[in-house]
């Protein structure tokens, strides 16, 4: 096992996102874990404003201690009038917790920038991990397409083949800028889309706040703190006992693939629609005969998805 | 029981086809039950053109020596260029059973003609039956709208809430004739959706056409001659063990509202984009606010339909 | 000349209008002169409601004498929600002339089961003359495809490559009803497009009216009624001191084919965007090489069309 | 005079463009006139691939010995595949002249970077000039929002309320990138809309390129070189004798406001629809009543235009 961990290189990743309860439990579980290097944190406008995003990613940093960067990205999604979602995340975006006054500065570079120069200087070894709007990669992508052959793999929380959460037809992340899903989805690099579909089923139901509260930290008392008011709001809304948590997702498949079963399809984004604009349709049956662009999550292991919870929080000692 | 059976009158339908292996069972179920007044049926294309699927209706009602008028309706789609299925039902639109030399004649009256009329002499006691694109209605309620309020209620097989099986976001039945089905989804009658989402858990398996088979009777052999050819074509295009008999469930519902569970809710149709064109964008969380136009099926009870086809085959003797 | 006159048989035409008071004027001038043999006429709603638009071709009718069978048809748009045009047009839909009470009766049968039976009939020689929205045409073109190849040819008032008139990228008879018009134009018959770009060229001036006032006849003092009445319309919507009298103009281009100047090309209608639905994108400068299916009017005789209008006056003695 | 010319504060503009014919006419036109002071020519791919368009700029600068810096900015449109036009402007995107070993560098500094930190450092009071798609200007205004109320106006060559020149519906700026047309015409600043409306009013007729022929300068040599090249292309795609010179219009406006005639409207982009893609739906006779977002061109002074481009020629000496 030593040999394993001497020869295991950690997992270069950008952590792209919009805080957000379960972007920070993401943040949590990426920033102190050996098995990943997390060179940044690029935040984009999504679950709330870019201002309240910026502030709520570098609080969940200096609360957590984490010595990570974090870069300010892009405060409107690329075409589209913006769209944010408070009814889930209370008007700060991050609801529930209390910080301490916020002496962590966000970098001077622009994320996108940082994306593009991080990745051109890179072996072609970085992980982009996507847990909101995917502006952020997409503009990127655009302000330089070089870097496309640069990234390793995407993995995104986005999407859905089911129903949607904030229209019949789409999932937030991809309606808040179902054009730079577009992009992202087109741009020919290996994509692992975990949608709505597997993060649906891993429900933060009171015995599993209840569980975590149990582990003496910071960590788990900034769990229970959000997951209460996320839960709540989720209660609101949808009329569940327990909110998913979504983003964390991502992470939890890097540390361990095998928590996702994956299905590789070809998957494009309806951008030329009203009703169904950032619809993911993802061809699971392969009726349209398509090379595939994506390898969508079809199912979870939820019992090793709450235990790589369970060991991140640990981890903060 | 007897003064519930002198009391219960039995349900007027219309029921709209597009014959078709699955339509053919809705017939056999329909037909020949003494709940159910098979007032017409009216043929459409679908899954296949409509000189096939009209020849198909006469040759199921010849055959089971149904006394039901058949009559020709639209073989063009509202709007778009026609879309039919003989991967699945085969060139005939009907493959798999033998059927003698065909003397039943269809009735002069176009259906949609037919349908305008019988509506706008009733009652408003007739409840309307589409298992094939909903052509044939909308025509008629965009004919004389006057028939709208005249109708009981629609019950019609088509569309999901997740995923199609024509396209990534759409069925067949709605993909075949979108704009039919916003017709009448928006019409304001009360409507029934038995989408994929119930039907594909009636999956007809080897060891259902093996039980309705020790039957003797002429309705089982067309039941097992039918299903034989249907789940070898599900098998090639969806790798299925056993085909899902999507129309029949319609009927089944009617004969018993206990067979689903239904979720009422604000459903629109996709019909102004390429990509998801035909989507049922089904409501389901009330995102939208809006006043419910449809009772969506989410769930079926699977044993009970079996037994509800099994009595609808031992019916004829 | 008199052979010729002897061997010249009159135009058989169906003229489907949605009254208005420029199909009146359409109906005048078709309803009266050798060279047109106007087999009925058949309503649709469009410029207003049914109800209003049927009154007003009965009224038209009576007012002239007219021996011609007037057929109620469709009341809504084929699959868009109803658009009418009370700002031009009044709240009659033809606000102006006095008539007496009305006699005339509208036919029983529908107009769309008239045209449809009218053209099966037929041996190929009906020309279809359309001032309305398309409704009434292409839902008999989906009732019984078989009619396609028994029409002449279509002659149509509607479209523009240029501005709209009832949004930036469509005119109103397109937009009220794009579906049906995407029908008619992708049917295949020989179609000719009077649009805009050439209606708006025969502004009824004042000089206009006054010229035609000084006729001495029932259709003249209904002329100068419905003018004097739509060009204050046009003068508080558009600004205009005349408005375009733009459905005559098909009369007057079979009375007198040197009347246009037509360019043939391929035209399709924008049934799938919500912001230019309804948009006629002829294709003059043949950019996407496809077939022509339309021969679009690209220039007008304005001073001939005059006269046309002039003599179809002087026509009622 | 001599009073006037010390007041006027020569117009500070970036020039983004495309060269492109026409194109490199504008940089001709407004690199050498004192009443405009042209901070830096930023490149965008569109009548070719941006490797491409960028060479031609740098060649126009080095020919005409500009000082001026040159920014490539990116290389394919936000969302859409890209669109390059070499049946207009060959292979080179500016076949023709000949040009001698390129020794002018382009800026390390992207030109989207270079947009946003130009318009923040400013008092607000830069134009910014587009003569391709508006790819640089969009990614900038997204990349940093705070630039939008420091941009002084917008002039841009593009779009046409009558015909397309790419599709029936569509400038090919526009359509080349609508997405990116959509945010720089919702942006909310001062936008005067340059479209084929009047351009095509420029022809540059045979006479011209003889009329500026006898001009003995370099400016000359080049204008006659490209003007006979692209002249070829036209006469070839549309059959005219003079191709319409759209860009340079744009610095003749601001060099002569009087040149153009413009009409405040409301003007959307289509960027939902497949078939009117990039439509830009000008609301000329106020149909929709919103508030205008633009000034668009609506004629033009033919004689002022050459008048404009012979001394912008004659001023290279």
């Amino acid at each position: 096992m030593e040999t394993k961990l001497e020869n295991m290189e950690p997992r270069k990743i950008i952590l792209d996102c919009d805080p957000g309860h379960d972007d920070a439990i993401a943040i949590l579980l990426a920033a102190n874990n050996p098995a990943i290097d997390l060179l940044g944190v690029t935040v984009v406008a999504g679950n709330q404003t870019l201002d309240k995003t910026l502030v709520n990613a570098l609080n969940v940093c200096q609360y957590l201690g984490l010595d990570v960067p974090v870069y300010k990205g892009c405060g409107l999604p690329m075409i589209r009038e913006q769209l944010i979602a408070p009814s889930i995340h209370g008007e700060s975006g991050l609801d529930g917790p209390h910080f301490d006054a916020l002496t962590k500065q966000p970098e001077v570079q622009h994320a996108v920038n940082y994306i593009v120069d991080t990745l051109m200087a890179s072996d072609g070894d970085i992980t982009m991990v996507t847990t909101g709007p995917t502006t952020n990669l997409a503009m990127a992508m655009r302000l330089n397409p070089d870097i496309v052959p640069k990234i390793r793999e995407i993995v995104l929380m986005g999407g859905t083949y089911q129903l949607g959460n904030m229209s019949p037809a789409a999932e937030f992340n991809i309606l808040a800028d179902g054009d730079a899903a577009h992009v992202v989805f087109s741009a020919g690099r290996k994509l692992t889309m975990v949608g709505l579909d597997v993060t649906r089923k891993v429900l933060c139901l009171p015995s599993i706040v209840e569980r975590m509260g149990q582990i003496d930290n910071r960590a788990a008392k900034l769990f229970v703190d959000l997951m209460t008011f996320f839960n709540k709001t989720q209660k609101e809304v949808f009329g569940w006992d327990g909110g998913p948590l979504h983003d964390p997702v991502t992470i939890g498949f890097l540390l361990d693939p095998t928590l996702l079963t994956l299905r590789e399809c070809f998957t494009q984004i309806d951008i030329r629609s009203e009703q169904s604009y950032g619809r993911t349709n993802c061809d699971i049956f392969n009726i349209m005969k398509r090379p595939p662009n994506s390898a969508v999550a079809m199912d979870i292991d939820v019992a090793k998805f709450w235990d790589l919870i369970e060991a991140g929080i640990r981890a903060y000692g």
